[in-house]
């Protein structure tokens, strides 16, 4: 009982504003993305890459690894409240292929005023990297508990 | 007869090298994205915003605006030969949303070695700007005619 | 006399609001930078590469070829009132080498609520390019003519 | 004598190359630029901000900011062999002031092929974040020891 969540719990206020967001988020949840974990500043989704997100050579189209990235970056920024995503930059660093299972890790670097920056790696299951992706979000309200 | 394109005329070669790309991005196609214009250097795809591409609020995830731009940059980088995309920077203008036909036009902004750098703008029908793309291209084998 | 600016002709306000800016940006014109030109949401500027910016090879360093363009840069976005840089891109095409005159043409490519998004292309006298610069502005304050 | 450095030793090698590459960056020594560390994919570098760096309000130009975390880039990517900055992108946190001590920490986040991808983060004395900097470099040939 004493270690259960009291209603400003961090975490727990974290995971609601993340969770409220992805589970409006059609398009992430339309291609298999799955939500492994969340804490303040911090988000991992997941992704199958499927037969309809490659090209002739079964290698996934770089949209689709930006999408993902872009995912973990909205879930892990929202934990603040509802914050908007203003720009991102990807790097490629390898492909991924039909059926590899894709990762992607973010966490917060820095926080200033309403604007917030977040890295992103996507990593294949075996953990080599897929693409860096840093996101820059916009805080549109803060949050009221 | 004079006018028939020659075997090395370079808009024929453009459009062949990245129409080839694009008949093997079963993606994009997926997608529905098609190709609206094609010339050194440039290109212009066209996609409409799903009900599979947004959230609850009808607003498309912008992982499916970079998705496009991406195929666009891609068409445009490929008018050069095989090339592939390295990087990429997106600033997010405004939503788009559910109906909305999108429109990216691609173009070459400069081009150094193996390397490239292409501007893609995403509008909607109406001319409205919806994101500002850059694209950092590398060429992975000349063109042999 | 029907031709001489009003007090709100928006050429003339531009002109001023850079103009103070630059007044006050004692960096700039400690390294000999001078402003070409100057109009609604662009603007000129050039810097002749010193021994000082060079490593041992006379190639200059990166952080003046961005100094310059990030100069170019804000002259181009005070056109339109008081703002800041908030980020920036940079791509090194080609090295600059001492005694080259350096020439940053900024144009802005979208302008949407407070924000600003400017192209800096940096060229050589001969119209080389050396980097491509884009930078994202906010505005803090409006002009109030 | 047994902790001696071996001639192949990593650490060793890393900062032969990286400050064989600071001795010949005049650029940055003249603005009072100094190493404070060097390990393999990793480096820092200082540097005070004088009169002539600042503008009217004693507020220090961007570009100089982005001059000292290209420096530490720089030094981390060249213990690795000889490479180049092939591009950049900053985000400009809070302004630095006449007189601040700055520190920029640059720390390799992946290689791949030939090239790199490098995060320098800019603080101020008391550890406030001045700027968040990323670097893409390129190598032009393997160290041969």
């Amino acid at each position: 009982m004493d270690s259960s969540p009291t209603p400003d719990d961090p975490l727990l206020q974290a995971r609601r504003t993340a969770e409220a967001m992805f589970d409006d988020d059609r398009a992430s949840r339309a291609l298999g993305i799955t939500v492994a974990s969340i804490a303040p500043g911090r988000a991992t989704a997941r992704m199958r890459v499927t037969a309809a997100m490659v090209n002739g050579h079964a290698i996934a189209h770089g949209g689709y690894i930006f999408l993902l990235a872009d995912t973990a970056f909205a879930l892990a920024c929202n934990t603040h409240g509802v914050t908007v995503a203003g720009a991102a930059e990807i790097v490629f660093v390898q492909p991924a292929r039909e059926r590899d299972d894709l990762i992607a890790e973010a966490v917060e670097r820095v926080r200033f005023g309403r604007n917030g920056l977040y890295d992103v790696t996507v990593r294949r299951g075996d953990g080599a990297v897929i693409a860096e992706f840093r996101g820059h979000s916009r805080q549109l309200q803060t949050r009221q508990g």
